[in-house]
């Protein structure tokens, strides 16, 4: 792996008063940040007790330290099971994220970094929500990891179900471990991307434990650039055939499936990839071929960024682009399920889970592109998705 | 009633082209609208359609030519048939349409005026929609009036199972006819209203007909001035005493909990009234009541408009207004069973469903308005409702 780094251990044991002091030194980013948009103690008080757990070795393959938080799993459960895949998901979605921010604040004015929030879930797990919002590249960029664990909630098994997944018992125990994220750029030349990886263990009433992962990479331009769009779906491509040729069109087909806007008849974007309930080869497996999914996030889509973020454009573009985020919200509430099982699991956190909202949306009644514009050629293409490669 | 005026019929043949001319004279502002919005020939073929209906007297409580289009029923079935409720329903709520849009083009500057678009379904009925967009009082104005029948679809039945209403039968034919509105004014110190009535009938596989009303008017503002809003519930008390003194608690009490964001724990605004499955008495008492709460709309908001649409205010709190749009968004997408109802029932009128989210809202990460301001204030009020009498 191109981002691989050897595993710095600088801090070993970190139970004295100066650790924790150390210990704010590396979370300094975050705590300024807390401080700076008027969070309490409470956030605080979460940040040390984080540290307090700074221990160990974890993995050669991550240098923790370059995380954008400490991980949410204590240092001492992450190296006693480090071969369960529940520890390498949650290391490998931390991995992602800093990778993912880091690239981002290259794209961006230097005076804009990613607000960091560390937060726990008294029910069991937390997350690592980083956002940053009213920048110059970037209206609003979150990227969250959440390792979550806990009881399944009737209404959230019942969304399970709706998708296939045919769960023995009303409130059953669960983990889940996923990335999330979505791009709203300033420039409407400049395209949204969202994507999420996830990993979910969920063990029945019979005793029986079921696993799966799923996740997906789209792209949701404003104004068509079309090798844009087939550099983003090739470099998709690419990561899916490294493990079975069949991937890429199942999972460009169920992007395209999966993201429509049913009540107007188009899609949210031009797609790139989704899938669900994998588990049909084993875990190892399936775990690879999701590493290389989520690693192609930065290549497929930072080179669309660099490329347009400086493009001029007009206030009727910015518009179009406002209308069009209109519509990514209307997607997001009443059809996203991600979207849907946060909001009915107790004590998700609703900031996290809504932070792909866009800062603005607007709605127009009748609003129609006249026909020949770029707007129009947009819509035609979501109306009847293409094939990109 | 206070609006009632007697029927004036100009038009008694209108079978021949002059006739049609005349008709187009009446309904010169919807045609002058259609085509200033690039609306093409559809529309302006409906309006002469609907022209060549006009035949008779239909009720001497209605002065017709002063509804905002023609009714949806033709003419000769709203003669034939005027003692059903159902054509009563229609000919009131077209009635409330035209009074609460003069009454709101009235607060507005004179350019303003609402555009009318009448439309029809191919499945059974159609609506009205008027829509006064950008003008200087309201930033989004929209009124609809819809009597539709054909269908009810599996999913559709599902919604008002949910609600409690225990149907027999997967797929059952229907009839609706209600009016539903959504005003946003341009002014943060102006609130926003809600207001819908609606009759529905149902006839169930076993042949048996089921019947009732909804509805309710409830009020969300950006800043809280009390009196205002004592005014509202006043307004909307007394019409409910007309009729039964228990109406009012029960029914604000029914508006609190159903217009609850959930996910944030907080409700959408200040509340007002609320009711659903409402047949308890005769088919004419419960109209008679949902008369009169209908009838209040425009004396308990309008004056609201008129004492606060010249306040100055600050881009800090329209700002304010954009975010609480957002949960207004939320609020209609997430929960709402009209919405929900509409997105559901093939060949729904996607536009006049989705005509009550505002031009713009705002989401802001983890926004939270600092205490003893008058944005917490609001809050404080939206997590406890009160009474306000």
């Amino acid at each position: 792996m191109k981002w691989a780094q050897p595993i710095v251990v600088t801090l070993r044991t970190m139970r004295t008063l100066s650790t924790l002091v150390t210990c704010h030194a590396r979370h300094r980013r975050m705590l300024i940040r807390f401080a700076g948009l008027g969070l309490g103690a409470a956030s605080f008080t979460t940040a040390l007790a984080a540290g307090s757990n700074y221990a160990n070795v974890v993995d050669p393959t991550y240098d923790v330290s370059k995380f954008m938080a400490e991980p949410l799993t204590p240092r001492s459960t992450l190296v006693k099971d480090k071969d369960d895949i529940k520890v390498k998901m949650e290391l490998f979605i931390m991995k992602i994220q800093a990778d993912f921010c880091r690239a981002l604040e290259n794209e961006e004015d230097p005076s804009s970094k990613f607000f960091v929030d560390r937060w726990t879930r008294s029910e069991g797990g937390g997350g690592v929500t980083c956002v940053l919002q009213n920048g110059k590249t970037f209206e609003k960029a979150g990227v969250n990891v959440s390792v979550v664990h806990g009881i399944l909630p009737v209404d959230a098994v019942r969304q399970m179900k709706a998708r296939g997944k045919d769960l023995i018992g009303k409130e059953l125990p669960f983990f889940a471990a996923g990335i999330s994220s979505v791009i709203h750029p300033s420039n409407p030349h400049v395209p949204t991307v969202h994507f999420n990886y996830r990993y979910f263990e969920v063990t029945q009433e019979n005793g029986e434990k079921m696993w799966w992962f799923g996740g997906g990479t789209d792209l949701t331009p404003y104004y068509l650039v079309e090798e844009d769009v087939s550099h983003f779906h090739s470099t998709l491509k690419k990561a899916c055939d490294a493990h079975d040729n069949g991937y890429y069109p199942k999972f460009k087909k169920w992007c395209d499936d999966y993201f429509l806007v049913s009540h107007r008849n188009e899609r949210r974007g031009v797609g790139g990839i989704f899938f669900d309930d994998f588990d049909k080869k084993s875990k190892e497996e399936c775990f690879e071929f999701v590493k290389s999914c989520a690693e192609s996030v930065v290549p497929s889509y930072v080179p669309l960024v660099n490329k347009h973020r400086n493009d001029p454009y007009t206030s009727a573009e910015r518009d179009w682009q406002l209308l069009r985020r209109g519509r990514y919200v209307e997607f997001n509430l009443v059809y996203d399920r991600g979207t849907k099982f946060g909001l009915y699991t107790p004590g998700a956190r609703i900031e996290s889970i809504l932070m792909s909202l866009p800062v603005y949306a607007k709605w127009e009644y009748m609003h129609s592109p006249p026909d020949g514009t770029p707007e129009a050629k947009l819509t035609e293409i979501l109306k009847n998705p293409k094939e990109w490669i």
